[in-house]
């Protein structure tokens, strides 16, 4: 059995942080599904998602890494190309991925106490953002 | 068809690798699908899963990419909040990623001769580990 | 259902980037199975796969960042244990990942309009590589 779900959201961008564990969790729960996993899926080449103790130390830590590894202001060949500024996000999220899949069972995700499913805004603009969550299982 | 299974591991923490390909492969046997996906899962904040060539000089070389990429002594927000030292830990683990999804077929998973799929256990002390894997298939 | 397909590429190594959405998006039509996860594997221990906007200033950036991450020419240990010059690449596969789960619906890939999937082979001379497509989902 296969569910289709997709989260809305509006996003802030410059690395903008949001826990979406209780919008996937309430899609799994709505599939009727038992058991499987879930892909969380962002159709964006500027975003991504990965996991996180959802809270505001490690969140700034975080974004802190992606800041040193890709400075948002320096010279990107994209920007040289294109003109938006966003070069630095593109390459966070090629590094990140744009994917995450959870095991869930009796309808439950079997993330850790402390874990939360996390979406990543990298662009440099507040965009309108749509996550696919698609549930496979029995 | 949807088969759940747990590995156990105890770690010692500081970026510490377990080869856990045997495990995911047993698993995959007992479960008796024959074709499909398995989902590798950490369920935690400070752990990760990928796969490696999993021999001591390519190990020390991820565990000092690591190192360089957020260092474990340095000041973490996280740290100056939670006074528990592990900043460094929950960076990694949300770069890396909890979860790795192997196809496998006629009940072999299907990976390179020199790829092992890899735990990493970055918290900063000894853990006991739960990883769940998730066989999905037919 | 369960389906496996498989890429085939003549690739030239030192982080050389592929554009194989369209093979994907190809064996998902073929499978014949409407909806779904098509997770793309690299079976290998010197290569990834990701998402990102496939134009050359983002690959270029891409691959700047790979080499400030790793650099090809230092040290590594897996090189003095075997000589094979390729221990940069063992650390950025590991890093990146070899898998990339992606929903689909109707037959078609859920990706956003400039995400394509992107096959990396950071090896250091050109390689003869095969990627598994499984598909599953009814």
């Amino acid at each position: 059995m296969v569910y289709t779900g997709t989260i809305h959201l509006a996003t802030q961008g410059h690395t903008d942080m949001h826990d979406i564990t209780g919008e996937v969790q309430r899609i799994v729960r709505e599939s009727g599904i038992r058991s499987g996993i879930v892909t969380v899926f962002s159709p964006s080449s500027t975003s991504g998602i990965t996991t996180i103790e959802f809270e505001a130390g490690a969140l700034s830590d975080l974004k802190r890494l992606f800041e040193e590894l890709a400075p948002e202001h320096r010279e990107y060949l994209h920007n040289l190309r294109w003109g938006d500024g966003n070069g630095y996000a593109h390459v966070r999220a090629a590094l990140l991925g744009p994917s995450l899949t959870v095991p869930f069972s009796e309808g439950r995700l079997l993330l850790g106490t402390w874990q939360q499913i996390t979406f990543i805004d990298f662009d440099n603009r507040p965009r309108q953002r749509r996550i696919i969550v698609q549930v496979v299982g029995e």
